[in-house]
């Protein structure tokens, strides 16, 4: 098992005992992985207050967990909202990251106690305004980075440092609290000069609103990104976090603002194991050089980040003969449901009907983002490992 | 209403008395119009064996009036045999047309009745023959399509004609019955001459196992593929049905064999009017020419086609005023998560927020697609109008 940094020897025959005789499909999300993820953020970057982003893995023990080690919460809708505090969570540790708001729900939030927005739009303030006086809100900025990301993020969200410088001013005259600014480099961001840049524009928004308006923001929220490990190598968090604590330094010196971050797919993703069966093998023609596998689990039932084969998860199977290359496809009746075509997978010659394919870091992403009853089979379900 | 030739005045009358006081998002779908489309297709196919492909919208109103009219069901999996035997369907009605089919699943459904399965590999149809022996099969070959298919299917499923040569081979040595070919043009297939090259690599089949191998193949399943009314023209189920007949008859002449047709999209899409909600408008610049609209509904949410802007729905507002050109996207924290970028719907300059975006032909691969508990968001949800 050299394959996979925080799957010891210990866990892997724990996670085996435990997953052996399930029926397939499932993901196994390993809380101690989990554990391990937080106490590594936390010592590389000790002053960065952490927020969960809840979609990356809603599962309550998850939540549980979290909440116990002294997480706080970025939340995508009120559903979320109502799922942590089900938990237990108090709203002073909850953060609504989504730019994209009904009255309702921003009225919502605000009744249950939450007093930290995020918001991008002149529309979405004056929403947040009237529903949830008072309020702080930070701004999140667009920022470059969809080329480096596996999975980019900034296109939909975001505005620029001069609408946004506008936004902070518009904030102090609707009686909220101008609190900082935001950015997402994209998730699983693999250039860490991206956050230089970004913070850079912080930087600039900062000084510019000080200075001309005499509005002090307070807090850099620097999203999530941080990566996880799939077959394409990354930076260590310890990289990472040394290069964006230079940035940081660079450009504020002794005047360091709070600092927020969110991770998601780099706190859950290396805890979860997915075990899928092999349900058939077939060549298209009788001399075609490349097997189809198709797996019980597909694109539509946990996998959908391998929609145009972005996310490249880590396969293992227990063969260990002679490889060659194959297609991996799940197992409904859609000809979308096709995981990987265009990049080959090399997997054992010797892998047959009923074997199992393990796929890695499949923590983040996977369960919530399930089909409910795509072709009829059920979403993926998650077993825990404490 | 010059929109939708199925939605007439008193449709969509009844359409918003019922709907204006639901919040959004949801479906609903009109029984009346899956009536209709059934009607047509028994006129204008009146030979075809009508087998409903239940992944195209599994509700059980839409599964129990299909009963009722007389139609078959063609199943991806056991879940769906599950779903449609609860409502009373007899085995004998049943088809399980997913060539993936695991050991235990093939045996689950022949030990409910099921005695029609799909195939189109070898290791599949030992499974069949272990598991369902004596069951008919019928063997589905590859067809080209995939380039006029707004929505392809050709890729994953299928063989080539000479490997189900010697599929029906096989299965008459296995102890089933070789009982047909089927294929599958691709969901909203445009081009009504693919069916032509289909059938007659059927007819070729056919020839070549009675010929060589005195072996009576019985049946022709046409799959799916007649086209639903999305914002591109396609020729009406009268064109298509009357255009398949021509070329079954110059192919099969008085040997016409049962002709099976699984129709998904073209039965259920029509009837369904999905209702939203704008949610935001934003600029991403202060001087941007295009709007942002946010909807409560989103890809993930039950508008899974419009992946690569596959499928494009027809929309209706009630606002009339000049139109301009918008991005549609959801209400989620996922970038991925834009319905339509690169295409530009013109939306009316005086929609506003609170306003309802109606989404046409949204009966089909619509609610059971839809993600479990994306960004924390509930699936979509269906309203029948009976």
């Amino acid at each position: 098992m050299d394959l996979y940094q925080y799957i010891t020897p210990e866990r892997w025959e724990r996670f085996k005992r435990f997953s052996d005789k399930l029926e397939t499909p499932f993901l196994v999300i390993d809380l101690d992985i989990i554990r391990a993820k937080y106490a590594e953020l936390r010592k590389y970057l000790p002053y960065g207050q952490i927020y969960y982003a809840v979609k990356a893995n809603p599962h309550p023990e998850v939540i549980a967990l979290l909440r116990d080690l002294g997480s706080n919460f970025d939340i995508a809708s009120v559903y979320e909202l109502d799922k942590v505090m089900a938990l237990g969570v108090t709203p002073d540790r909850v953060s609504y990251g989504n730019t994209i708001k009904k009255e309702a729900h921003v009225r919502y939030a605000y009744e249950k106690g939450v007093r930290l927005f995020a918001t991008d739009s002149h529309a979405d303030l004056i929403n947040i305004a009237n529903q949830a006086p008072g309020s702080k809100v930070f701004i999140r900025l667009s920022v470059e980075g969809s080329q480096s990301a596996d999975w980019p993020l900034s296109r939909k969200f975001g505005c620029h440092p001069d609408m946004a410088f506008d936004l902070a001013i518009k904030a102090q005259k609707l009686g909220l609290v101008p609190f900082g600014v935001s950015f997402h480099v994209g998730s699983q961001q693999r250039d860490i000069g991206i956050w230089d840049d970004a913070i850079a524009k912080a930087r600039y928004l900062f000084s510019a609103l000080k200075h001309d308006k005499g509005i002090a923001l307070q807090m850099i929220n620097l999203g999530g990104g941080l990566p996880a490990s799939y077959i394409q190598p990354t930076q260590p968090v310890a990289e990472y976090a040394a290069e964006i604590t230079r940035y940081l330094k660079e450009d504020f010196g002794e005047e360091m603002p709070q600092i927020f971050i969110e991770p998601g797919r780099s706190m859950a993703a290396e805890a979860g194991i997915l075990v899928s069966e092999v349900v058939l093998i077939s060549k298209k023609t009788t001399n075609a050089t490349v097997r189809w596998i198709y797996t019980d689990v597909g694109k539509f039932g946990g996998l959908i980040e391998t929609l145009d084969e972005s996310i490249k998860y880590p396969l293992y199977t227990e063969q260990t003969g002679k490889v060659g290359p194959v297609i991996l496809a799940g197992p409904t009746c859609d000809s979308m449901d096709i995981m990987y075509e265009d990049f080959k997978y090399d997997l054992p010659q010797d892998i047959t009907i009923g074997d199992r394919i393990y796929w890695f870091t499949t923590g983040a992403y996977t369960t919530s983002y399930s089909s409910i009853e795509f072709n009829g089979f059920p979403p993926l379900t998650a077993h825990i490992l404490k």
